[in-house]
């Protein structure tokens, strides 16, 4: 920082523009004026905020609003699509997916690789994660926007003290500096690399996407089975980061044997790859990509076939169970169905309520709400993008200050 | 308030109350002068606060500080003993117990009633509750010391917004607004009745306890099993209140039927009176006191006895599978045994121990330490006392308006 005027104002005009772009987010069209009789700012200092953030497009303009008053207070802001973008990356277990996002929460580039990273080193997943990277900042660059920062999204255990993946069962991965590496990789990339859970992250883009849930768990299974929990609002990651590991409930103790060595697990009971075994549409892992045979299960229960039925009614209890421990210790009132389980959800839902309404003691005196995603399998990289842009959307100064080169 | 001073002063006076007495608490023995260093308030401010404080009996002076300044100020001051108590009740499934605790902690009067409520209706438990509360005001009364309110455990889900139990299913009560029927038929009762779910206060004890331990899981094994969560040193009672049932997590999906209708809870697996049965120690509920018969119990494991080693053991591996789900939801680093698993602890810590190591999914990064409370079976009571004194403690001007009349 340069910048020769004196710290204090550098806080307070921080802590200012915070308050302005927040209140455009919440207020899609909001004039100057609206932002000054809302916030408590001078009409000078709102005009003059707005300006930077302008400059810096992380805000643009409208047209002008309905009851304009005098002079520019008359025209709306939003924030702007063209301004920084979050870069999301999701290692799956069988995927590797990149997406961008901007200010606005649309997402733009999405794309989809399949590939059983279960066969492949550390070294070699990070190698593909790495160009997949670069792809997704050739799609900003051709966008003409500029990236804020990348969320990658991992199917195990992240430490919140450290962002080190202490352990990724179904890659078989333990302890990886997964930032520090990408880092090192791409020294090109500007902002921050943030390493989280995948199932919080797709939580989070669960709780962006719809203001008004801010109490529930939102759970995807896909080979792996993760939850996020959102409590008042606000991701909730445990005391260590660990929290939401809904895959390894032990749901049948004395059942078959999971990959993470306990016997009766959800993953090995409900995972996605399980369900398809069962359900006879199993293919060798990244032979398709995945939500090709996902769609030919889903042909299959709407042609009424019997052996897929019978497979996604037993998943469905065995995810009740498990939910019903999970509701019975944290006390959330609604389950949101997420990633193939949304897709599933017609099939599956009857058997998984069963055994929330048997099963939760709360639900005597009121039921747990079951809804289904909107955000198809998309929610976990979504989620990864989206949190970089909800940094620069709570401290745009970090961002307008690299972006200045001040 | 008939207090003519302006309603700022008051607001300040109250706030920098609390902080003085939390200085106290902190540190006992602490002079005026260190706690003005500490707190930043002047010295005359917290003599005079003080002088409130020792009028009200919320501190008293202990005799000369080591290095002893000038004055006053060379005079140490520690949380009165003889100050307001907090009453604490517990409505047990079999029994019905009573304590005072003072502002130190300190437990006084502790009264255990055997019995079995299940037996008997709303109406006839509450009038022995009301008795027992007149017999516990009078032992107040017989140590010289106001009482500050009432905290009520109870067995069930006691809903946050509202103070109702809502279901207490080992007692078969169903909405009952057990703080309002016990305010109507008490109402010489100083201060508030605050009714809460007798595992969480069960925790918040622990809390108050040993300030070492800020993030844990409390278990506690009576008739039905309850566990508190503690996260950054805050109890975390769920979205409605009603977290922590761990009694009701599904153990065995398909195993025996639970009083709760559900199948294969951990109640029903590893419930004292389970245990009991299994053990061939169980006698007619209420026809012993609970203490004596678990008493029996760990004589005859002490003895070596097959039966019951099996028994312990079994209920060991059940608590062990349902601590593996609640980790690994709620990512907790550990796991306190309190109530009658704290006395059974020897005999089931090695079968327990086994799940958690092999289905916490974190425990492969960091095993869970498992610990033995020393608070024995006395929690719940005693931490629905404390409850009231906590809430003297961090706002003393409630007490000292109601104390003082004004």
């Amino acid at each position: 920082m340069t910048d020769p005027s004196p710290a204090g104002q550098h806080t307070v005009r921080r802590h200012n523009s915070a308050l302005v772009l927040r209140a455009v987010a919440a207020d899609p069209g909001v004039s100057r004026a609206a932002i000054a009789a809302r916030t408590g700012l001078a009409k000078a200092t709102v005009s003059s905020l707005v300006d930077r953030l302008l400059a810096a497009d992380l805000v643009a303009e409208t047209g002008p609003v309905a009851r304009a008053g005098r002079g520019r207070s008359g025209t709306g802001l939003r924030l702007s699509g063209s301004g920084p973008h979050g870069l999301g990356v999701e290692i799956g277990v069988d995927y590797l997916a990149t997406c961008l996002v901007d200010l606005t929460g649309r997402m733009h580039a999405h794309r989809l690789r399949p590939g059983d990273n279960r066969r492949r080193g550390v070294q070699q997943v990070l190698a593909s994660t790495v160009r997949a990277v670069r792809t997704s900042l050739r799609d900003a660059a051709a966008r003409g926007v500029p990236v804020g920062g990348i969320g990658v999204a991992v199917p195990g255990l992240v430490e919140a003290a450290t962002g080190l993946l202490r352990l990724a069962p179904n890659l078989g991965w333990r302890d990886v500096d997964l930032g520090g590496r990408l880092r090192a990789a791409l020294p090109e990339v500007p902002g921050g690399i943030r390493v989280g859970n995948e199932a919080d992250f797709a939580a989070a883009a669960q709780l962006w996407e719809s203001a008004e849930l801010r109490d529930f768990v939102h759970v995807s299974g896909e080979i792996g089975i993760g939850a996020g929990f959102v409590v008042d609002g606000a991701l909730f990651a445990g005391v260590r980061g660990f929290s939401g590991e809904i895959g390894h409930i032990p749901v049948d103790p004395a059942g078959p044997e999971c990959g993470c060595g306990a016997r009766g697990c959800l993953d090995r009971l409900a995972g996605l790859e399980w369900i398809l075994r069962d359900a006879g549409v199993w293919d060798e892992p990244g032979a398709r990509p995945p939500a090709e045979v996902l769609d030919e299960l889903v042909a299959r229960l709407s042609a009424g076939d019997q052996r897929a039925g019978t497979a996604v009614r037993h998943a469905g209890r065995w995810l009740g169970i498990a939910l019903a421990a999970a509701v019975n210790v944290l006390d959330v009132p609604t389950v949101v169905l997420g990633g193939s389980y949304a897709v599933l959800e017609p099939w599956l839902r009857e058997a998984l309520r069963a055994e929330l309404d048997t099963r939760v003691l709360s639900a005597a005196c009121e039921p747990v709400r079951v809804i289904r995603s909107e955000l198809g399998r998309d929610a976990a990289v979504r989620g990864a993008a989206t949190s970089i842009v909800r940094t620069i959307i709570d401290d745009p100064d970090v961002f307008i200050a690299g972006d200045l080169g001040t």
